[in-house]
C-alpha cells in the first residue's frame, strides 16, 4: 500500500487498533499519567520533571529551544523554571551574543533531583518494552526518528 | 542488551534522541498541536474529535470506555458529550442490563461531521509516515500494539 492507498484509507477500515496516532496517544496517555502521579509525590510537575531531563543532557538551551525539548507551552514552562530557579535547580544566564536571550542551566543540586526522578522515567519506559526483544526496540526507535524528522518544526 | 542492563542506563547515556519516550510526547505533540488548530477552524475540539471518531468505529461504548478510547479526562469528556448531543452529532442511551450505566451512539449527522474530520487525521498520520516503507510502518504499529497491551490499565 502506497501513501496515496492510505491516505484514502477509512479509520474503519484501518481500524483504530492499528491506526498509529490512536495508539501513540493511548500509550503517552498512560505513560504520562504514571509519571504525574509519581512526580507528584516528589512534589514535582510534569513540566518540572522535563525541564530537569532536558537540562541534564542538553546544555544552556533558550527557553524556546527547551519549550520545544520538553514540549511544554512557553508560559507553563516560564512559571515551572521560576519555581525551579526559586528552589536553586536551575539558573539562567544572558545569552553572551543576545542580551535579549535567556538560557537556561541545570545546578548541581538540579542534577541531584533529576538523580532521583530518573529511576521512575527509565523504569516507565521499561514497562512499556516488557517483553520486546532489543532489536525490535531500536528498529522502533529509528522508526521514531524518521516520524520526528518528519513532522517537526524546528531544528532540534 | 537486556531489560536490566537497560533501566540502569542512564539518560545521557541514552540520549534524548535516541529515548522512545521523549520522541513520541514530540511526534504527538506536534501531531496533536496541528490536528487542535485544524479543528478549531471547524469549530472543535481535540475530545469533540476523539468522540467522534472512536464512536465511528466503536458501537455504543460507556461513557468510562469512551474515556479510555478518547484518552480524554472524564469530566472533560463529558462537558464534549453535553456540546455534541446538543448539537445533535451523538445520543444516550441508558444501558439495557445497568440503569445507571450509559452508552453513547454517534448518530447519522455525526458520522457526517467525521467524515469532514477524518481526511485531517488521515493527512497528519500520512506526514508523520512520509518515505517510511509500508513494512517497516507495519512493524512499528506492531510494536506499538505490544506496548500498549504492556501498560494498559483496561481491557480495551
Amino acid at each position: 500500500m502506497n501513501d496515496e492507498t492510505a491516505i484514502h484509507l477509512r479509520l474503519g477500515e484501518i481500524g483504530l487498533g492499528n491506526y498509529a496516532p490512536y495508539l501513540m496517544n493511548r500509550i503517552m496517555g498512560r505513560y504520562n499519567a504514571a509519571l504525574r502521579a509519581e512526580m507528584a509525590e516528589l512534589g514535582l510537575t510534569t513540566p518540572k520533571m522535563r525541564a530537569l531531563a532536558v537540562l541534564s543532557v542538553v546544555e544552556g538551551p533558550l527557553i524556546r529551544e527547551l519549550s520545544v525539548y520538553t514540549v511544554v507551552e512557553a508560559s507553563t514552562l516560564s512559571r515551572a523554571l521560576d519555581q525551579l530557579r526559586a528552589d536553586g535547580l536551575v539558573r539562567r544566564e544572558v545569552d553572551a551574543s543576545d542580551s535579549r536571550a535567556v538560557r537556561v542551566f541545570i545546578s548541581d543540586a538540579g542534577r541531584a533531583t533529576f538523580e532521583t526522578l530518573w529511576p521512575h522515567m527509565a523504569a516507565g519506559q521499561a514497562r512499556m518494552f516488557r517483553g520486546i526483544p532489543e532489536a525490535e526496540r531500536q528498529a522502533f526507535v529509528g522508526t521514531l526518528q524518521k516520524m520526528l524528522a518528519n513532522i517537526r518544526r524546528h531544528d532540534i
